[in-house]
């Protein structure tokens, strides 16, 4: 998923930066802080609006009334993809995204939210706490006026619904499919002709034969999207986003105001929500993938390993292309790098190994 | 690891009941909860301790001095077995630990904490927030006088350290080996003559010969206490361990008697400690695993599937046969292998499938 997917969210919402008059500015009465969140995703959105709805509901709970921050949806203060510029500039107070959105504002946004064939969700977790990386989101986010936390992430994502087999990597030549960001570098990179599109408009664009195949989420999102109406190869797994990341970001200024107990009730909210909304994901996604194959004869198929041979080469190269071209990128990228060599090498020996070990033919 | 191994740090740590008496229950002063927490860990052990830590420090800040909790080692207050007692009888408010230490007291705990061939550290997660594992927890706890919280996982622990090479499943006959708890009783039924030693005792037991095996965390643990002095082959992997659960428990009249922003405050306190210190562990294990490699010497080596897949079958009848004895424990056994199923179906088209990709020889 990505940048343009929610803007028909927010135009069903009615989103016009003139509805921001309709909602002023709340004072700070008798020492409460009112915060306003707005988000890229439509209010109450499975996962994603949810997840923010859990991060402003942590923080009202935990800080008895000295806070009350209230969730806005895409388009009911501002479009989804002003949000970075509401928080940054003090129109709202905090905003719930995905770090990907701003790269065409700072391009080393895009390495925090996920790297093709990079970290899984509980690899990113340790490398924002223990490897350097939640410093460097800070260091990138100063530049947006914002403070940034991790603050919830989808897993690892599947990889695409197609109008055909794909068998090798021959198969992405001259293919229009929708994916954004890293992977839709990638996929150019391999011959494929990338398009992007709001969410809204991908149902009706596959169907058209506009475009030949497209990635979304997961199961759990994907099934209700209604993606297999028009798409029946469903492929996995989703290598252009292992393990998405999705974000809280603080006016800064609004942020170094805070007593430091808020600060903390901040930081665990985000923390506590960060796990909650993965938690999410893993509990749902198995069932809606069943929906899909057992209701709905969608094929579910592997990529060869042929063709994730070829991407993992052709990621590697766009993405040293990419980062030369820009310090901080470079700098969040090396990190990152650096990072991903040790966690694939222990997870060789712990749950890589482990989950191929119990799936071994015995009864449990 | 399990029960018995810190019972010499409870030891060194000078732990008698007579040292109680040194710390007064404090009184209530100006509406601050001053709260002890009991440990099961040496005071500050890595990951573990340091854990507890964490805990109570989020804890402290995000209330903002309402609540001051205090960390006492293991042998402090009570030793460290006697914690559970301790927070249950309301001598003290709550402790840190890992569930199995109590399935002499109510068996069921034992499930909650890591199950062979279960649930990574994710999975586990979410059966606790989404498939009705807080509930089960909660309702296990109570026979204790406890409330429980998750707060923090080692992940896929190793599979242990041997003085021979284990090549089947036979190799484990009469072999003498320190492991507890349900995998200790799996490689019982596999012949093995399974003893258990607090960890303390483990390296000189294994110098002189009167073990041939041990299992204790993971490399980074494992690192610490040396055991590579005595034993060459270190396997992987964690079959019996696959991501085990810490615990926050909590006296339930203490937890009960906390007005709700308190609540929120713990809750969330928890699920950032759950989180950190599994990200801890993650960062840490592959840099101890590669000193113990390159500079010890060690040889690690996979088991073999022979081995993994005997290993799985007799898990499967030796824990059926261990909870038909206990409804409780058959509760909460048959929740986890129901989610397990879809855990392991889900893995299969995201996160394992996604480790096996980006290992495939490309240049990233």
């Amino acid at each position: 998923m990505k940048r343009r997917q929610f803007l028909s969210g927010a135009a069903l919402a009615g989103a016009t930066a003139a509805v921001a008059s309709a909602f002023p500015k709340p004072a700070l009465a008798q020492n409460v802080r009112e915060w306003r969140m707005v988000t890229t995703w439509p209010k109450n959105f499975p996962g994603l609006g949810t997840g923010a709805n859990l991060l402003a509901d942590y923080i009202n709970k935990a800080s008895d009334g000295r806070m009350k921050v209230t969730v806005y949806g895409a388009g009911e203060i501002v479009p989804a993809f002003e949000a970075i510029d509401a928080v940054g500039n003090g129109t709202v107070e905090m905003g719930h995204g995905a770090p990907y959105y701003w790269k065409g504002k700072v391009a080393a946004t895009q390495y925090l939210a996920a790297m093709p064939f990079g970290l899984t969700a509980q690899e990113q977790n340790s490398w924002f706490q223990y490897g350097g990386g939640q410093e460097l989101a800070d260091k990138i986010y100063a530049k947006l006026n914002c403070k940034f936390f991790p603050s919830g992430n989808t897993g690892t994502q599947m990889g695409g619904w197609f109008n055909k087999e794909m068998n090798t990597i021959d198969d992405f030549k001259g293919l229009k499919m929708r994916i954004p960001g890293l992977g839709g570098e990638v996929i150019q990179a391999a011959g494929g002709n990338v398009v992007n599109l709001p969410g809204g408009e991908i149902p009706p664009a596959l169907q058209s034969g506009a475009i030949d195949a497209t990635e979304w989420v997961g199961p759990y999102n994907d099934l209700a999207f209604g993606l297999y109406k028009s798409a029946k190869y469903y492929y996995y797994p989703g290598w252009h986003e292992p393990a998405t990341t999705l974000e809280n970001f603080i006016n800064l200024d609004a942020w170094n105001d805070l007593p430091d107990d808020l600060k903390a009730i901040v930081e665990q909210a985000n923390r506590a929500t960060n796990q909650m909304v993965l938690s999410e994901f893993v509990a749902r996604n198995n069932q809606a993938l069943k929906t899909l194959q057992e209701k709905h004869n969608v094929d579910v198929r592997p990529f060869s390993d042929e063709i994730l041979t070829n991407l993992g080469e052709l990621a590697g190269k766009v993405l040293r292309d990419l980062v030369a071209a820009d310090p901080l990128s470079q700098e969040v990228f090396d990190s990152l790098v650096a990072f991903r060599e040790q966690a694939v090498s222990w997870a060789k020996y712990s749950e890589s190994a482990f989950m191929q070990a119990r799936v071994l033919p015995f009864k449990y």
